[in-house]
């Protein structure tokens, strides 16, 4: 396996280095092929990304992926979107699960969902036409987009609770008459069971039952939205991991950005980064070796040893020599 | 001043009538329009709003409104969106302030933020084009639009903290480089203090700090989702009001839609409504009796005389007739 490591900026160098001391900690097969993206690289190059690294991203079976700083150019695109479209990875899984001992803002712990996020279409086309007076966006919508996405949403709802919620605004967009249609089809000839929720409501509702929730899937912003705001009910941005997975390649990163705010005083949680570092283990099939990964967590958790953002006072990298000592 | 009253469908027969039953316990020189429109007289006419229902209600100085449940037909265009779009009710203003006594899922009670949602574009522009295996939606933000809800944001922050937060997602839709640009610009011309958050940072952020916040102001569907999503905190979707306002006309309804699954029941949360009438006392100048009727509502729940979602047992109707006599 051949896995490209992208830190990034920001806090992203901060917290892949911990990852990747974790995973080295496993002594797996693993080759890692280190990448210098973003916004760094646009100051010393003129451009965040190039086809080179593509093809360099190509050549691995998947990316370890820290964030990146947006530069402050109008026509800049961004890094990730890039990524994202020319590896096909439409499917951005989420999962929303307290970990043992942390409370979110609402203070509940019994709850474990998973938002699946189409990652290619929607609000996310760049179909843009740009006028002095007016500005548009196309929102795309198309049959095979939902469709694969249904399937995966469906594939996870199967090995979970086999419950699918479908988020939407059909009710105003008449795109989503589309997307709701398909996916309650996947659905059906799948045998999950299913419902749906327009997406305000949904809102609401994650914030007040998200017990009620197993597998949720949705359009390109919406689930941007709805993962950042569940970010909440595990208590901070710092914990929650996502993977980016397409038929051929995928890509693991922490739900948070680079963080300029808090960047370089060494007090960003590594968490979310080796969460999804775990992720990547799972989809590699080192099932043992990621149940590791997150039991070494959960005991930097039960003894106390997190950053500022959880309350502790660790630093990132006292967090990861916890954890990956105990892997 | 003529006021129309639509009650509109499920349980907006049922709050609409109590918040009338206040009103009238003012005793203002106000005329009371009855009209009605929605899901029964899609049933019975085949249409849910037409051309005379809009000539009276433009014949009105506002319009008090309660619920319309969608009919399942594709080719249904929303009452609620036609009424905003033809009378121009460009300004959808939402308070989020807990009442005294009640808390939201998050038990913090130290907030009291506006979201002032722009109301007549951005995905709402019902452009769309449906194929069979691709269906698109245009989204449409202009310089025109942006100015206006930026002014109203502006001038509500200015009775207040005069702060103003902006919610975009302009890192991805080019279309909010404009709505951030012109909010901008009309926010420095005005002298209101401004920051800016992305939509997704801004979910994570007023579920976990709403005391940092105090006008934010987003485009329509931004808007949308942050403000039913806010009801969480303050406890219950039966507590936000809101204001729909234009240049002429103005509307006011509670956030919360029809509920057809507790209508008829007699336990539907009538103080959205009532608060929904209290901001049309205010707008119409009544600042007087708007401030009894708030103090009518937040009596009758030290009084425990609440709605079943607030954990009490008195019916709609109850609720109605202790606010109204305190009035
Ligand atoms: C950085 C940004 C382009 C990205 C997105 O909007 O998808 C981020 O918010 C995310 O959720 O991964
Ligand atoms: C009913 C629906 C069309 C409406 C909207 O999306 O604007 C509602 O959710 C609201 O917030 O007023």
């Amino acid at each position: 396996m051949r896995v490209a490591i992208v830190e990034g900026d920001g806090i992203g160098k901060e917290v892949i280095p911990v990852a990747v001391e974790v995973l080295d900690a496993l002594d797996l097969p693993i080759e890692k092929v280190p990448l210098e993206l973003g916004y760094g690289k646009w100051e010393k190059c003129g451009v965040a990304i190039d086809e080179n690294d593509l093809e360099i991203l190509k050549s691995c079976d998947c990316v370890l992926f820290g964030a990146i700083t947006t530069p402050p150019d109008p026509n800049y695109k961004s890094v990730l979107l890039t990524i994202r479209k020319e590896l096909d990875m439409y499917a951005n899984i989420r999962p929303i699960k307290p970990l043992p001992g942390l409370i979110g803002v609402t203070g509940k712990n019994d709850f474990d969902f998973v938002i699946v996020r189409e990652n290619t279409e929607g609000m996310y086309s760049s179909i843009e036409e740009i006028h002095d007076d007016v500005a548009y966006t196309k929102r795309v919508v198309s049959r095979k987009g939902s469709e694969r996405i249904a399937r995966s949403a469906c594939k996870l709802a199967k090995e979970r609770k086999n419950e699918l919620t479908i988020v939407h605004k059909s009710n105003v967009l008449k795109s989503d008459t589309l997307f709701l249609g398909v996916c309650r089809e996947v659905a059906a000839s799948e045998g999950v069971e299913y419902g749906d929720m327009l997406v305000d409501a949904m809102a609401y509702s994650l914030m007040s039952y998200p017990e009620m929730y197993d597998v949720v899937v949705t359009t390109n912003l919406f689930g941007d939205i709805l993962s950042d705001m569940s970010a909440a009910l595990v208590g901070s941005l710092g914990l929650v991991p996502s993977a980016n997975i397409g038929d051929k390649y995928a890509f693991f990163e922490p739900v948070h950005g680079s963080a300029p705010d808090i960047a370089g005083k060494g007090i960003a949680n590594p968490i979310a980064a080796i969460l999804s570092m775990k992720m990547m283990l799972e989809w590699m099939g080192y099932e043992r070796e990621a149940v590791l990964v997150e039991s070494a967590v959960e005991f930097s958790i039960r003894e106390n040893l997190t950053t500022p953002d959880l309350g502790g006072s660790s630093s990132t990298s006292d967090v990861g020599k916890v954890i990956a000592d105990h892997v």
